[in-house]
């Protein structure tokens, strides 16, 4: 006797059965759709990357790399590790055709990113995403343009401006902000950064100790709490996101963890207070290319889960009822197997006409056979039986408007083709 | 100073530039489209399984997955393995939820699957396979179905029957077969049968040497290479396959690796003698379910490999020459960057009206922009400057028939939208 496996997907990780697909479909073919719109060309690569690609930033990347990815070694001792997430891969692809390519580029992607969590944060450790970068070229439209595109995927399921708000920042503007209150030491502006990272998983009082812990100076301190609260941003992207009326606001604490962000960032929360969750981020890097030597290669980009878009559809109920874009729109139903390669043949037939056809060749009862139909969302049955085929007269059922329409097969494909035109 | 990284994707791994993606999503789109037609709907599953899933079957197989693919232990000790194959994995789903589906089911998935391959051999080590296959019934049409949906994959592309030949073999036949000239151990059966899986990466002489090595009895040897040679098959699925125009080969020695089929066994070759590989192969296992408890279920499927699909396309010139359909059909040109934002705000109405647009914010000069849409397969091109935007006249350049239209912006967005309906 074999031992009993269990049918659980491995933590961490979901099941895609064709009810959860086709809404999976959905989502990603929205994105693909808007993210073309847009001009961005789709592109992809393996999930298995070379660990250095993660751990290059130094001792403190490489301690987060091996304790929140899945990383191991393989037979020829290289150091592997399953993408957590897609800008540095995307990085490494432009860098290396850094001669051949004509920038500007776009480039969109939605790759599957892995992460160790801890088991009891009750996390996927498996997840999707919609990655959209723009490399080569700094100009403030590319900023512009990056959120208007971020707005109109949200757009492209119906979404409403007044279901999100955009939140903006801007590392550059930053620095010239703390620099007016006499903060010149790069390693405090990160510190400070790194602070207001951590911002929502502390209280207020904890915030303001750790910014006296950091300064070291309790009226400093006053000028940074001031600023976080008091300070304003006006310049090219946020002019010109007006005149296209999109709205932001600027949120001097929005820090969006990676250090790789140089200029703008940015943060689409849902204003409903149920999903309490950002919904996508994303920001200017104008470094990353750099690991791999030769200039600078500019890029601005976000990246938009699949969980959190879900979320975001059900909570504001713009997921369409009805998904099964795949369903078969006819099933044959053969009264009896010995019909099931006539019922076959048939298929065949409406098949080379477009019409997404399925045969039941159970054994089951026509009665039984006919309710699997209706549940699965088959709009036609057509059954086959020896009357049928020895007059060529079929009946097609409508399922939906309980009608009918007697025929021989070449007049029911017909009708069948033009009423789905 | 950095270490400087390389770009090189993983070793065994690809990279999917644009223009390969356009491809990939070329061959994917025609696998979903054709699967669809023929009522399967489409599921998926993480890449991570518990190692248990491929290890189940005794020692043996627990140590093909030790050294053939990724296989690691996670921090909460749980042995977990990168997928190599998808028919684990459906199996695993279908016994997960065998109370509540509706057999026969129809399913399709494109995963990407990965092996442990020896380096030197260049082979990949991950790939993406269309795997189809049918569960919840044993009657013979579904094997026939099944092979004529993957004949109909073929013929999606263009392919005609001159371009593949099908060999078919069916295991309880060959032990039929094999009892009949007095061969009733299951074993010797089975070691048989792994025998012809090598036949074709050993000489014949090794092949009767080997043979004989197995049975220890040199009539019964000239019996079983009689019978490779001379024997036929006439069942159901083969007088199925012929009323539907389907040749078919059967091949006694056609074996398909996997112990896991239990009937119809299939392969599909490429009839160019350049590319002397199998395109696509499957079979029946009834049995599959069984190792997650309850009674078993049926399933037919067959899985087809992009890169042998790919090699196919090729080896017959089937594949289109402009596959770039994810390419914008207009890009917007600012004659300078100070007409950025004006460019990105015409991009939106081009856009609403559902037309691929990109904009080149670069300051590179005119007829450089020009060149560089010309390079990457764009239709049409807009220049945009100060007397463009005073007068509201636009010219819209047609780069492939290097004819031009001048208006106002409504007029050539709705010109451009007749275009190409």
């Amino acid at each position: 006797m074999e031992h009993i496996l269990s049918t659980e997907p491995y933590k961490g990780t979901r099941d895609f059965y064709p009810e959860d697909m086709a809404v999976q479909s959905y989502i990603f073919e929205t994105w693909a759709k808007t993210a073309e719109l847009y001009g961005y060309e789709r592109y992809d690569a393996s999930i298995l990357e070379p660990s250095l690609l993660y751990k290059s930033k130094g001792a403190e990347n490489a301690e987060m790399v091996n304790e929140q990815t899945y990383t191991f070694v393989d037979r020829g001792e290289r150091e592997v590790t399953l993408r957590p997430e897609m800008t540095p891969t995307v990085a490494r692809m432009v860098a290396g055709k850094r001669r051949e390519l004509s920038f500007p580029i776009r480039w969109y992607s939605i790759p599957n990113l892995f992460r160790y969590e801890r088991p009891q944060r009750g996390r996927l450790r498996e997840h999707w995403q919609l990655n959209c970068d723009m490399f080569g070229v700094q100009d403030s439209a590319s900023d512009v343009e990056i959120i208007a595109l971020a707005r109109a995927v949200l757009m492209s399921f119906g979404a409403t401006d007044a279901m999100f708000m955009i939140r903006i920042n801007d590392r550059k503007h930053m620095e010239k902000l703390y620099r007016e209150i006499g903060i010149t030491d790069a390693e405090i502006v990160r510190s400070l950064t790194q602070l207001n990272d951590r911002k929502n998983k502390i209280d207020h009082t904890e915030y303001v100790q750790n910014i006296e812990t950091i300064l070291q100076n309790h009226k400093l301190a006053e000028s940074v709490l001031h600023l976080m609260e008091h300070a304003t941003l006006e310049n090219d992207v946020t002019r010109g996101l007006r005149s296209l009326g999109i709205a932001v606001t600027f949120d001097p604490t929005l820090a969006r963890g990676f250090d790789y962000y140089t200029g703008t960032i940015f943060e689409f929360g849902d204003t409903n207070p149920e999903n309490n969750r950002s919904i996508l981020g994303g920001g200017r890097y104008d470094n990353l290319t750099a690991m791999f030597g030769g200039e600078p290669i500019s890029g601005i980009g976000f990246g938009m889960g699949d969980v959190t878009m879900h979320d975001f559809l059900i909570s504001h109920n713009l997921l369409p009822k009805e998904v099964t874009v795949t369903a078969p729109q006819l099933v044959i139903l053969p009264i009896e197997p010995v019909y099931n390669i006539q019922a076959l043949s048939i298929g065949e037939s409406f098949r080379k006409a477009g019409i997404r056809t399925a045969i039941d060749y159970s054994d089951k009862k026509i009665g039984k056979k006919i309710s699997i139909a209706v549940n699965r969302g088959t709009a036609y049955v057509l059954v086959v039986g020896e009357d049928e085929i020895a007059q060529n007269i079929y009946t097609l059922k409508n399922l939906h408007t309980e009608t009918e329409e007697k025929g021989a097969l070449d007049t029911l494909i017909t009708a069948l083709t033009k009423t789905r035109a």
